[in-house]
């Protein structure tokens, strides 16, 4: 392993969503989730959580024919980090070039990974200035809302793609980022592999597509304050007839507490909680799990649900 | 502000408090936190954490007449940033001169911050191996210990100063730490300043010492996975008869859920969760809060207990 | 002691308060406590928890001149019992009379304790049925709000009175309840008396009123699921402008977690999780506490905070 | 449904457990559920949970072959429930007669339940005085011993039956408790049935024994304090190579969060938290379950785990 430089990319910036049914996704993630609409443009609104520091944290935009994931964009430390990256991007051959940013982001540089996934890199932001929603404490970005599940902050994104070891080699050689874990098969292949800055335990993660389509998403996640938080939001999507489809349960994997719905567009939601669980050491060996070791399921025995296995956006 | 670059300094790495009580001191970190003693030499034993990833996390050294706090070692991220510090602290005129590093930490370069505090910063370090202690998750360093406190890894320590300022200034100017919150007294002059290396939103503090004595300490935290941890870490000290000095509640600054003890031989402890709260944006500017603000008490109300601005150690 | 018998009282059933502030008030009930409007009359609305199995739980009443209680009901288990209390009541002299009972409540024999407050007897009742709040799962009363404070069901009240023994002594000789703990001054006379039907260990309570006023209260209590509920009110008042007294913290006295914030109208209001804590012992013995005791403060620590002895409605 | 009449049975008292690997079932109750040996009698020791208000809780039995239940013994409320459940039960032909209690246990009336269960009744009982287990507040049978699950309390016992029909009846006609949930399959037979004493709302369960063997048993289960309770306990167990079964979620019946492991014995163990849930209503109906609505699994959606349907003590 080589020596531990510092990391280029600061954290996940923001994701676009699509979705076929764009009136009830909204519901989820204004009224369930707890999210701010903070600017509509075309056939897309903007949304927030109450502790984001940018504007926007997720682009919700209406696709007749199927869900998915649009472009996530993710934020550089510097100036300079941005050049590097942006160099790095341009040299896999993998850049689409410079656009203006959204909502209070500044100048993006769009790309995609090896998969098709359209990514875009930026340093400028604005930071949010709370309004009628002006929080007590004033260390915080807005009020905390006190209605459902009270989303938090994105936490990270997983996406499907056909080949996961290319995808994991753009992550750690062309973006900068670490490995945390992954899972190997027997044939020698990775079935998914999580890549974090910082001492997140991970940020981007790629898992593989059964289907080989290409630009597939797994699953996005929140991450609330508490593991009772994931308890209260199950309950919540009880009441409100959200498909929970796995947990409140504990990943083996980066040991976090999960709970994974379907909104109503039919892309994937979790609520993850890492808990107190930092990636401290800037050395960290990837722990590798073995095809033999994932059959002890999730952490205190649960075996991993089907449709993690066959339910991906755009569903084919 | 300037732009952000990245951070040398990896995380605080571990702390050796004096204690005039050791058996007592020894009986509250082994057997009420749960700690692992990995090693013994001469007047001190050193203690692990469950989920700390190098050897030991405390070392608890005998000493007569008084309690306080020894050397505090900090880890950089790697040779680079060590070489870079090291000729920062010099520069500084600050430095004492390089150690071999104690029971797994590689070499250390030993300095004192303005305050005469005794710190070292190192590089190499020995991962654990857990053999009696092993976790059956093998992303974690050795097996969750399942009694008392379950004290999961070293959060932070708070520095009593006579010179707020001048120590903040050696923690931003020499050591390339970033502040995120202060208190600005109406004289101009800092209560308290917190400083960070990455995402978390402190490691080193520094507080006024009312005593401007010189080498004190305020506390050392110990971070649990949950709130719920800490309100069962309040019934296991009162079942122990350990002083709890205050809380549980939460902090206004920095929103820190908290639990304040004395340890057997009068250094205060505390426990605390930042929950899901991690500092993301890679410029977050400083939060300073006035006089008047911090006259609200802490963020439920509960006014700081006096004790917080007369006891330190060693007691003057 | 003798050997127990049987409960006539099954459980308190509803209280009135009064408020200057209305509007405000109703604000804090309906939308920060989650409770649901199901009748007005006159100067009235009438309030229900989402776990409420009867009509309604809080009468919320206009006065413009005070804060303060009205009438308190409880429920009889059957018939029998309601007939044996009324006897006993009336024996005691403090009738009033039989009345149409309100929104979903037969008819009820209305009295008054020895302090002047109103109370109410009754035992036919009617079950909620929901509507557009029909919950996912058949065994509640009603949907999970999921919103502010999801007050669940009222769990205690605590009078202010003159003479705590003599209202003590109509708690077990008439009403027939049982005493759980009692805080005896040194001068022989109580502080405060914990009183309990079935197995909760608290439903009625009178605590000294230094006043001696009469008919004054000290706070109404609400039980929510969980301490991290209590947690997140806290975190809700806070953003809502709402004071918050005291609490988070433990009570010694019947080890309920707690918090205490004063409604708009004045009126204080705790949130109370007693947890698994049920008193099986048919025969368990009063738990008296001395005045030297009480000195400790709460569970953990903290003191009781001194409005507790200068608070109380109507203000005098 | 008639009126409510009270409860002559209290509560359950304490259960007998048979076990064909007693050092590491006695290791389970002892060292992982921190539990205290109070009594030590031929084959068999007598464990306390911590808040147990008796002598003790589980009498733990050497078998050397095969796991399963003994007697089951609930405490009346007074020596006249006492006297009329003797009567009861001997005109319904199933008495065995006065024995010697056992370990504080007074007088105590030996019967089976239509299914063979052994079961005994008593009033007088020795409530535990702590020596060096003295708690911290006084309000509490013995200290917190903050090690382990901690377990707190016995909740309840549930049986399987042959005959769940007939067992049903002998706990409503016989037994005085009341029903608060069940499962009715389409065929009009009961495949669970849930009865209670008092606010809890549960205690003495039967389910449906597939194998129609008598005298077996589904499992026992402890209420701790809190949900985040059960999510240790859980870690605890996975730390300790102690199986898994389910969990931990929520379920639909009685919405009990669970956690289902097997003691090294064999024996089924729950660890449940009802939180809040109290069955108030004197009058509550019976809410009851059919094959459909039981497919749709737990409350929050995960099916109900194949063993519960195929393991049982003694394995047949």
């Amino acid at each position: 392993m080589t020596a531990y430089s510092s990391f280029d990319i600061a954290h996940l910036g923001n994701v676009e969503l699509f979705t076929p049914k764009f009136d009830e996704s909204l519901w989820f993630f204004r009224d369930l989730l707890a999210m701010r609409v903070v600017a509509e443009e075309g056939d897309s609104v903007y949304l927030r959580t109450w502790d984001e520091y940018e504007l926007y944290t997720i682009k919700l935009t209406a696709k007749p024919d199927a869900a998915g994931v649009g472009r996530t964009n993710v934020r550089a430390i510097n100036p300079e980090a941005l050049e590097r990256r942006v160099a790095a991007i341009e040299a896999a051959g993998l850049g689409v070039g410079w656009e203006d940013g959204e909502v209070g982001t500044g100048p993006t540089y769009v790309f995609k990974d090896p998969d098709g996934h359209e990514m875009g890199i930026y340093y400028e932001t604005e930071r949010y200035v709370a309004t009628d929603d002006k929080p007590s404490l004033k260390n915080q970005a807005s009020a905390f809302p006190g209605r459902g599940v009270n989303a938090r902050r994105l936490d990270h994104i997983n996406w499907l793609a056909a080949d996961v070891e290319a995808c994991g080699s753009f992550m750690t050689d062309v973006l900068g980022l670490r490995e945390s874990e992954r899972i190997r098969l027997d044939n020698g292949r990775f079935a998914a592999r999580w890549f974090h800055c910082s001492l997140k335990s991970y940020d981007l993660v790629y898992s593989d597509d059964w289907t080989k389509h290409g630009n597939r998403l797994h699953h996005i996640a929140f991450a609330p304050d508490t593991r009772e938080d994931i308890l209260k939001a199950a309950d919540i999507f009880l009441e409100n007839g959200i498909h929970i489809e796995s947990g409140p349960h504990k990943h083996a994997i980066n040991q976090t507490f999960f709970l994974y719905v379907w909104e109503p567009g039919g892309n994937r939601i979790e609520f993850a909680n890492a808990g107190a669980r930092l990636l401290l050491d800037p050395d960290q060996p990837v722990v590798e799990w073995t095809e033999e070791e994932r059959k002890k399921g999730q952490a205190w025995g649960m075996k991993t649900i089907e449709t993690f296995h066959t339910h991906g956006t755009p569903v084919v």
